[in-house]
């Protein structure tokens, strides 16, 4: 298999290694994956965000492909428990394409909709061990133990500790491809990586009395990738997956899921859908037919529904683009009051106070430590944090993004209410 | 409004002219353009290629914009006919952003699946004059004669006559968008066009004894863009627009809406899909109602259909993205010779020879002539194919795609029936 | 003029202001710039930095074009003393064109090679002001007070006071053009600036009971472009500006010109090169005849000199690329301590202790506060490091970077002698 | 080590194969390179274009590491006479290096200026042949046949076909990387090629009956990269190569040249081009001696030689980019008619005809067939232009170039004594 794509150019899996990749490409529940955005709204404020998972998925695995080839470049430097065998290679290869595959309609935004329900690494989880699947059959075919395996290994547990880290960790495929991913489709640079010298300036580094390597940086050549890293991961927070009509979009949505809960079952929504704003539990089959199509055939008929204005007008906007509006607080404002006020604002306009607008606070780290990464000088390690005067700086920072998020009729009046916060 | 785009960066629409493309965006009718894939299927062989038409018309009227500025940068060489007035310049941004309005799911596939229905673009002429519409309403705000005047000019017709062709000509604002669109998202960078160099070189020219302007191109700088253009334009064609796999999955669906026709109605059909299929006159608040998410609802649906199993297994095979094979054929063999021999193949293993493959063949000119485009050098103008030899060599050029497309399971089979044509 | 530019695509001064720019271009003073390289030795480490000073001027000349069309889509924001009337235009477009018409050969290393000359600035200065220059010639036809107003502007001096500081400031035209070039040139890309969106999110703020506006950042749309021009700028330092390989060909060649000095003047040294060694005054004639290709017509002399190998090892080891080798230094480490020891191992190994290698010591400071850009969020202005987080905590971390750098033949024994400040 | 470049991004000789390429680098035939524009005096068209033969050289070595990679990838393929082992490996990375070893100043200009000369080709091999170079001293450590060998292999030579193609055929690793190179530094980016799809296309075919193998590339994936390397070269010619700028400059240099042979020596002239003004033979070392900076030493010379006003006045233009003029002809036109005319005008105002301008008819082929490239169908191969409609209609078409180059005093007076042939 060759692929073209936007982000990394050519993608190939043509190695016998990669003959895992193939075969699970092949089955329904990753093809499941090209239904659902990898970004949920956000392609409402930056039109080319409309990727999948699915590239997603394939970016991961080829991002993975890159770092095995790596790291058997260093194998000479490893010691033997670090090196890669064709074992672990394939079910790291296995872990990249897969790590994903639970995540419902929207993505991370379906598990908001839905607040008690699973969270998608739960499902990914079930997917990979229930035997009723096409990927663990692929799997297991390949090796009983492999379905456990990659399981666990999703979840960042396996003997080779920098293994485990690559597939879940600070500084992992899954986070390279889609910083990189998400830059290019959204048009916003920032997060594009330098991957190819961050690959090339990785080291293994086996600490004094130790029997086990950790992931290094080489200082000289990779210490400004790796900030690179870090900076662009929180720009794409900032202007991305914190923009304010991304927010709002979300928040839209949240209302309406929350009224269709408080209602009586609509003839509109899908059934499977019903189950699971219910709170039912659903079987493995069932929850792999949630994609974005069902959350959108909801949404076509809940815009034309009989039954509840409230139901009708939040579904209609969404789907005209028709967002809330936010208003900035200062970070250091009450939420609480802030809140308190936006009730008061609904209830004197005859809004239901519930409807009214939320109060939305964020809290982003700098740069949370990663104690794992070294930076290397001339064969002596020290910790990133140590060597980067940037992240160092970094790492006694927080960015909080707080804001009002109201219906568009309610802007003016609250921004009023909130003034002195703002 | 100011937007990020894979495509052309920054695109901003902050002018007072642009307000008619702020107010247009804002309607349903160009919202519902986010939830239909523009290039249908491809994405099954391109995975990034998941863009909509929303964002194809933002970056055509984005274009537009670049090329009146151009126009009006050269407005002291022009005859006064030829000069853009605001109102035409609204006309035209308006046009750009609304030519394809019309679309129905998966775009062009959609018209492929409907033989005798109403193409797009009678849809587009439909959803502008129709007032029921919001953008009619839009358009006869500023003047009742703007809705008619932008339906006249989508359709390549305006008193300037430079400004119909750069609305609908060999050489538009739309090709412009959708050439440089398709090879970003595709990442097959071959249709990535020069595009500030090509509007920089343009020249208006008017031939002696006329009053009125042709596009020209500057001969010493813009050759090269132009020719970059057409060639740019064909090895699209070859490599994406008529990919074997975007083909095969279209000759699935083709075959699915066939059949479905040939049945009576499935209650997975959506009812305003199966009044399309019965081929039934739409309203048009029925066809704003149609988009990607019904066809993908009708999909999951046909999938686990119970009624029928041919329904059932191209549905599924769709989702699942099991593609029919195919054969290339010599483009001199006869296709009559080829689909009789397919024919009896299907029967010889038992198949209904209607869904036992198709031969497929499609003949594209390497440069369709453009005797509106002219060449200028120092001020004497030349056509196009007398002052490029590239493109007078591939004039008398045709290039031929013809294939056999058969299901997996006869794949072996036909090969082998269909050994001499290929 | 239209000109191709590998990093800003395409560059045209075709507009009535921009005549000054095209007959500046045709002076010899300015084609000049194109015998001088923009950084110096860089190309020893970065064999694609072979660009210009012309290039960057040409560069920076089109950068301010974009700015002054900014400013001018704001004007109505602004008090009628910031407005940029065309004589401010012309004289910015000169400025930005000339700021750098002093360089000597390579740029800034020229400065470090001859400690007591005159700076490039001066050279700037004088250059404009002489009245035997072309460059004089043309701003004085425009208008006999143009040459002085454009050589006060190059110093960051004109009544706009916004207009001085896109000349010369943090935050000015030449910085945008050289981050994004030498990025472009190096293959380093950490320099890459997002220029579009930098000048959309400017606006022009002035502040209560204040008749000048100050230059302020949309906090929305422009903070993360701020951002990534400070990290971006502090990445190419440690990249490129400060790389170990240019440090120690600079270092190789201002040991050079130290000998060259000490010794009686050789026959090799091209004349004027030898008075500018001896510190005597020149001509503004003389000085312009100096470029880089008289440093490389002294360097083929001196590599093949017989007077003395110490002249002729330095000058044949630069030109071949056998380079000082670096050993970095803590940061807290004493300079003197390590100079010291670095004398004792040159003169145990029979080296002279002044060619026996050097301790090279560089802060930069993470952020250099600019009190004058403020961020704007709806209307409202606050100070950079309060808006952003990342640039506060940037502004408390110094960059140290702190090397021996010695002659090959000693580098295992200096790194021994150093061992304990490593 | 690992460089940066602008064209390759990240370009690493790091594996026990390349000590070779690292060895050479550090020798000084290789590092005069530096000393060497790539594109001689196109700089004065497209400022950007500075970059050196070094660069380049560096390139294709990269190109044939690639290269050699995906031979190595299809080696199962291969009669055991095709694939490449590490000898031959070692040669071919050597030759890519190597290849313009023996370019003079401002690379293919200065053939052009001492027409009787011996090509660079000849002191290519004389480079490699010599025992006094470095370069021959390091190959012949390797292995005392290894300085033929690669002589060899740079013209062409080598038992393995396909390698000796890949370093001099018409789809080359010079040739990769220049049009590559050209076109980033240019900013003209027609010749930017699909480099990673072109290497991946690449198949070995052996032709029945035959023992060794053709280069053949995937009909499905590689006709299109393989056309756009032909048509991107196309484009590079007429944009870059035959740039009337660049024509005009070499005109200039020619003529230059001309007058200094005609006059008894110059003082200004350094020596050893003096030499080979006259045509006397020189020695190796004498050769490695000249490079761009004596080229520059001897025109800064002559623009102040008071000896000949002829010289002056050439040298002195070239120097501050006053270039000929360029009026374009009839391809059909008699350039014999016209260089009388030219003469005609020159005496008339009092210009010594030979340096009153010059004809310049140029031809180049639309595509000069390679019959050794072939295209695979599943395993079928087909010539070329058979499988290529574009390249077959390209094959029937010439491009020609037709110009008078006259100084800018004459270009009225020459214009209208063209007029009828242009």
């Amino acid at each position: 298999v060759i692929l073209r794509d936007p982000v990394h150019g050519l993608i190939a899996f043509e190695e016998p290694l990669d003959q895992i990749v193939v075969r699970l490409l092949a089955t329904p529940e990753v093809q499941r994956l090209r239904r659902i955005r990898a970004l949920g709204p956000a392609s409402l404020a930056y039109p080319g965000a409309e990727h999948t998972r699915f590239a997603h998925a394939v970016g991961s695995a080829h991002v993975m492909k890159r770092y095995l080839r790596r790291v058997s470049a260093l194998a000479s430097e490893l010691p033997p428990g670090d090196r890669v065998d064709p074992d672990s290679a394939r079910a790291a290869l296995a872990a990249a394409l897969l790590h994903d595959l639970g995540h419902g309609p929207y993505s991370h935004t379906f598990e908001v909709l839905l607040p008690g329900a699973p969270k998608h690494e739960r499902w990914t989880s079930a997917l990979l061990l229930d035997p009723s699947t096409k990927v663990h059959a692929v799997l297991a075919e390949v090796d009983p133990q492999l379905p456990r395996a990659v399981e666990r290994l999703v979840h960042g547990e396996h003997p080779i500790q920098h293994l485990s880290r690559a597939v879940s960790g600070t500084f992992d495929v899954d986070r390279c491809d889609y910083l990189m991913r998400d830059s290019v489709m959204t048009g916003v640079r920032y997060g594009l990586l330098d991957l190819e010298w961050l690959l090339r300036s990785l080291r293994l580094y086996v600490p004094q009395g130790k029997r086990t390597a950790r992931l290094g940086v080489d200082g000289e050549k990779g210490l400004t990738a790796v900030e690179g890293f870090f900076t662009g991961r929180l720009y794409m927070y900032r202007q991305v997956y914190l923009h304010k009509a991304v927010r709002a979009a979300e928040v839209g949505l949240r209302l309406l899921f929350r009224r269709l809960r408080e209602l009586d079952p609509l003839p509109e929504t899908p059934p499977t859908l019903e189950r699971a704003l219910r709170g039912e539990p659903l079987t493995v089959g069932e929850y792999l037919a949630l994609d974005d199509h069902v959350l959108h055939a909801g949404l076509a008929g809940w815009a034309s529904s009989a039954a509840d204005p409230i139901v009708r007008e939040l579904a209609e906007s969404f789907r005209e683009r028709r967002l809330y509006k936010t208003i900035a607080l200062r970070a250091e404002a009450s939420s609480e009051d802030a809140a308190a006020r936006l009730r008061e604002v609904a209830r004197r306009h005859g809004h239901d106070p519930v409807y009214g607008g939320v109060i939305d606070r964020v809290e982003v780290a700098g740069y949370a430590e990663d104690d794992e990464l070294v930076v290397l000088h001339d064969g002596r390690a020290q910790e990133l944090l140590a060597a980067s005067p940037l992240l160092h700086g970094l790492a006694r920072e927080r960015f909080v993004l707080h804001r009002a998020i109201v219906p568009p009729g309610l802007r003016v009046a609250a921004a009023a209410a909130l003034d002195d916060l703002t």
